[in-house]
Parts: structure tokens; sequence; C-alpha cells
């Protein structure tokens, strides 16, 4: 019987194709298929990190999202339709893997850090080897650019989703010695608020696309909010220690 | 006038020299001047990192912690001990900064994330040119090791140090959807009952040393407190979307 292919989470860091570590690297030479999620008509930024480095005879697997919002008319599910398409997905992946071939997963930042190759993992891990490459996630990318130290000795670190309630998001502020807001897009007005009501909006420093060759940096006051992307984020870096 | 040299934050991942970026591999190879914070007497994991990428015109600048516990007899302070070492250890590294030479910091894991160079970045960063170059964080080497998702969609996630009392521990626990406790050692008692009163110890995993060569995951329950090491931490992953 012939052996089963490995999955592999490939995390291939935050955006500036340097960021991608030498073992993610090489197993992205070494796998015969290489997957990757995308929206329909983009190419995606994983695909762009590492796109210089695929091959010939690698098999390229795009795996396109069925829809690119949450926020869908009834009777259509959000959960319901995306839960398809991971299911749909996670037997095309497995194909490769019965046959004997490699997948290789891309993931932008790292794979276990709200990355969709997670929903692959559930649903394969127990099946078939897995192993997951850690890569440099965005909110470190975004730290780096920003040259803001993060968190201090022993503070905590709250990382928080911009799709939070105004409310849920002070309560969880309230007691973080440092932040990071992810998801901001169409968020970015209620995020922005909730930062001047707690009294942290003058430490707040926001990135788009961090360490990518289009990545900006303003003033979090200045942000049109109309033309922030899903890839931005903000930092509240922790108090510095003058040790 | 000479150029002055750089000063470089380079992040050199969790503990398999494998998980360097492409970028802090080149940068590490051509920096002059390659400074490490280490305990007296040992090795240091960030060196261990990068020994074999070293060459021999390079000038090594280790930077010897003048004391390995925060708990001093009185009238020592740690606080006023350590700023002192940061104070002459960031004069070292000007000096050749001065003289035109850059240096590389090397930093196990992040360098912003719990990393000593911050002391050095914020104590240089205004007069010298610096560059952060990001690592992958031991927590995301530890969640890949684990096979344990971090956080699935709109969950948030508490980074918390193992040094808080349990009481500290308890509050900002009960509002995160995942965690990651770092700093355990001698802490790990504390934290273990903390973890079994708010429920979560079912769902906690462990690890040391995640992706070194002496990497070691034990049931939470079964580990020896006396031999856990500070390099150990716990991960409570995000509950499953069933997506």
């Amino acid at each position: 019987m012939q052996a089963r292919g490995r999955l592999i989470g490939l995390g291939v860091g935050p955006g500036d194709p340097e960021l991608i570590t030498v073992k993610a690297l090489r197993l992205l030479r070494e796998s015969p298929v290489v997957a990757y999620f995308v929206a329909k008509g983009k190419k995606g930024n994983a695909f762009g990190i590492i796109e210089a480095h695929l091959q010939a005879a690698q098999t390229l697997m795009p795996l396109v999202y069925p829809v690119t919002t949450e926020a869908l008319p009834a009777p259509m599910s959000y959960e319901q339709i995306i839960s398809d398409f991971y299911d749909t997905a996670s037997l095309d992946v497995a194909a490769h893997l019965d046959a004997g071939r490699d997948v290789a997963v891309i993931c932008e930042g790292d794979p276990f850090f709200y990355g969709s190759y997670m929903y692959l993992h559930d649903r394969l891990a127990e099946r078939y080897e897995a192993e997951v490459v850690p890569g440099v996630c965005s909110m470190l990318g975004g730290a780096s650019v920003l040259g803001a130290p993060l968190v201090y000795r022993n503070q905590s670190l709250s990382v928080l989703s911009g799709v939070l309630s105004a409310d849920e998001l002070k309560r969880k502020l309230v007691d973080a010695d440092a932040a990071v807001i992810m998801k901001l897009g169409r968020n970015l007005p209620k995020v922005r608020q909730v930062l001047i009501d707690t009294g942290l909006a003058e430490r707040a420093l926001y990135v788009e696309r961090a360490t990518m060759s289009n990545q900006k940096i303003v003033p979090l006051a200045e942000v049109d909010p109309m033309s922030s992307p899903y890839f931005s984020l903000i930092i509240v870096p922790g108090e510095r220690w003058q040790g």
C-alpha cells in the first residue's frame, strides 16, 4: 500500500517575502502540491509571498472562498456556506494525501493564529500525518515596523478582534497592559471611539499591510475608515519599563 | 564623518534553528558585531540557535546578566541592578555603532515580545538607526508542536505571565477565549491550581522548550514543578469552531 502524503500547514510570515522561515521555504520547495485560500478574483496575500519560489512541476491548488463577507442576506447562512466549503476543500486535499502526495497549505502569518488552515487541520489531522510550521504573525510584523516594543516583563497582552462590540472591546481593554486589535476595516470607527473612551488612543498605533511593499503607517486619528483594509491593525504597546 | 552603524534587533525564532527567517539569516551574516544576552556561565538559547552561521571575522559580544533572579536580598534591588546593566550594555553597543559597525542583537523568539532587546532599543533607537526583524515567537512555536490551533474567528487571546498572582491570573483568564501562560518555572503549581479553579485545566496543554531538540510535551497534571524550566509554557486553545 502506498504511503499517504503529509498535510503541512505552512506559515509564510506577515508579508515581506524575506520574513518566511528557512524551514517553510524548504518544505514549500519539497511539496508537490501547494494549496492556498483566496478570495474570488484575487491572487491572495500568501500566494504573493511565495510565488517567486514555485516550480513548474508543482501542482497549485487555489481554495476559493465562496463568500467574502460574514454578513449575508437571509436565508443564506455564512456559517453553513463556509462550513460546506471547508468540507469540500478537505476532501480535495485528502485526495492528494491519499495518492501519496504531500500538500503544503500556505498561510499568511502563522497557521494557528486566526488562519483558515485551522479548519482543514481540524478535519484532517486525526486521519493524516500533519505538520505545522509556525510563522511570524502579523501583529509582530506590525510591532517591528512601528518600532513599538509590545510587552515588557510581566505585562499581559490582549489580542482582540475588531468585530467585537464596543462594550466587549471596552471590557477587555480595561484590564490589558498591552493590546493588539485585528480585523479592522469597517470596524475602525467603532474601535477608534473605544480607544478614545478608554483613554488608550494616545498610545495606539495603526499600520496597514505591515511589512508588505504597500505598507502604510498613519496616525490613528487620520485614518480614513472607508479605505482601511482588513489587513490593518492597531497596537497599544505596554508602558515602557524604566529598567 | 564616518556613517554610524545600525542597531538591529534580530528575532531568531523559538528554538529550531530552521525557524529563523531568511531576512534574519541574511542580516546575521552581514553584521560585523553579534551581541546576545546570556546568563553567567551559560551559552544562551539565542546564541545556540545561530551558532552554526557565525564566521570567524565577526565580533561576538555577550551581554552577561549580573543576576539571574528577580528575588534579591535587601538592600539589593533587582530593578536598580538590571537597569544599570542595560545602561552599560547600551554604551558598549553604542561604541560599535559610533565606530560605524552594525550590531545585530540576536533574540530568541521575537525582539519585541518580552525580549531583553527592548531595553537596548528604548535606550538607543532615538539616537541611532534601528531595524527590528520580527521572529516566530515561542507561543506560536508551542502551538505548532502541540498541534493546537490557538484562536478561531473572533476569539480573543490573552497572553499572561506566570509571575502574576493567582487572583490576577483568575481575573484575566475568566474573560479569555484562549490563553497562553509564559514564565512558568517555579510559578507552575500556582498556575496549575488557577487553571483547575477556573475549569480550564482540561483544555490546557503544556510544553517545555518548544521546537528545540530537547523539547518535552507532558500532560499538565504530570509536570514536576521542580524540573519545569522557565522556557516552558501553557496553552489554552480557543474552543474549536465547528465551521
